[in-house]
């Protein structure tokens, strides 16, 4: 399929191949390459606002705030997870987002080719490491997105968490999107629930609240 | 001492404990107003900008990056590092400048009080965790400050290596700040030869080729 056009105007490289030292070894160099060209999850917006600032957070700073919620919220999760395998899963779990752009909980039609575009975008991305590294990555999205080990509903649950406590300091956010109604961000964000039963409760807590301050449609 | 202000106008906290959920325990309250509160560092500026946009980076988005770079180069470690505790220590390490501001690595004068500042910024953030994480939090970066460890040396090495790849596709950077030279630049960033051999290698490479091409100061 094709690939939508990437998030900055220029396609060149980041870091210009001819203007890189002559004398470096392939394999590092390649890295480099990767390290440079995922800066550009810098410049992919997100529909929540920050709590600190009135304005979008961008993927980059996202993937921060969840690797800081599984170090402080791991104790919580249903079953034992490895805590290091987690943070991999969140650090890299969106950057595929760079060539596919962030598409929206309640966004039916955009989520309707979300996995093709995603899986393209991965295989893109990940294809500039060191063919090693690039099985390991391509693993950890898989494993995000699948869901089938504690780690991975952890981590998802973390994803989910993380806009709504933004939209609760916020006193809406996206809730205030026309058409999301209590239940639809209920269904949307049940998945909580599979990675740690404790915070789906206080999550229907946070909800009940902001339904009952007229922070989301009721219903 | 006395702190500077928040780096956001409002000293209010970001989520009101007014409007929180009453019937929530005690540790997991403490648990979600640190995660809010750490939502100020992606309003803390640096120096550096961005490969992928025309605008400075915030101190979230530099700590991901860091752990991307901990994924990617761990291999170069000049010891065997432990991943996970990498991660935690480069996830955790500019916390404190939520409160103490981030300092310039050329600002002489700034860098006189910054490890007091840090000091105080360090023990007003953690103390909003539970006491067990508190004291997890508060040694992780302590560790990351004092380089004792190979874990604590790699991830200085990947804070003083990822400026510089800014620097260098950005043909310059903060290195054209005047009386910054090729030796001062050179100087501050041999700590990565601490954490890495290969790498700081390869940064000479870069610097030479930097000076070389007028990006940074001869001399």
């Amino acid at each position: 399929m094709t690939l939508p056009p990437r998030t900055t105007a220029a396609a060149a490289e980041l870091l210009d191949p001819a203007e890189q030292p002559h004398d470096v070894e392939p394999r590092l160099a390649a890295q480099i390459a990767f390290i440079a060209e995922i800066d550009r999850l810098k410049t992919v917006v997100r529909l929540s606002r920050l709590l600190a600032d009135d304005r979008r957070e961008n993927d980059a700073e996202h993937s921060w705030h969840l690797a800081l919620m599984v170090l402080v919220l791991a104790e919580y999760a249903n079953e034992p997870i490895d805590v290091a395998r987690t943070l991999k899963l969140v650090l890299v779990h969106d950057l595929v987002e760079i060539y596919a752009g962030d598409t929206c909980l309640f966004d039916d039609v955009a989520k309707k080719d979300q996995a093709e575009r995603e899986s393209a975008a991965a295989r893109r991305l990940f294809a500039l490491l060191p063919e090693d590294q690039e099985n390991a990555f391509h693993a950890l999205w898989d494993e995000f997105e699948a869901r089938r080990t504690p780690e991975a509903r952890f981590a998802k649950a973390m994803d989910r968490l993380q806009p709504l406590l933004l939209n609760f300091g916020n006193k809406g956010g996206t809730w205030r999107t026309p058409g999301v109604t209590h239940a639809l961000v209920r269904d949307r964000t049940s998945v909580i629930g599979e990675g740690s039963r404790e915070l789906w409760d206080y999550t229907e807590k946070l909800l009940a609240l902001g339904a009952q301050r007229g922070w989301i449609e009721g219903g």
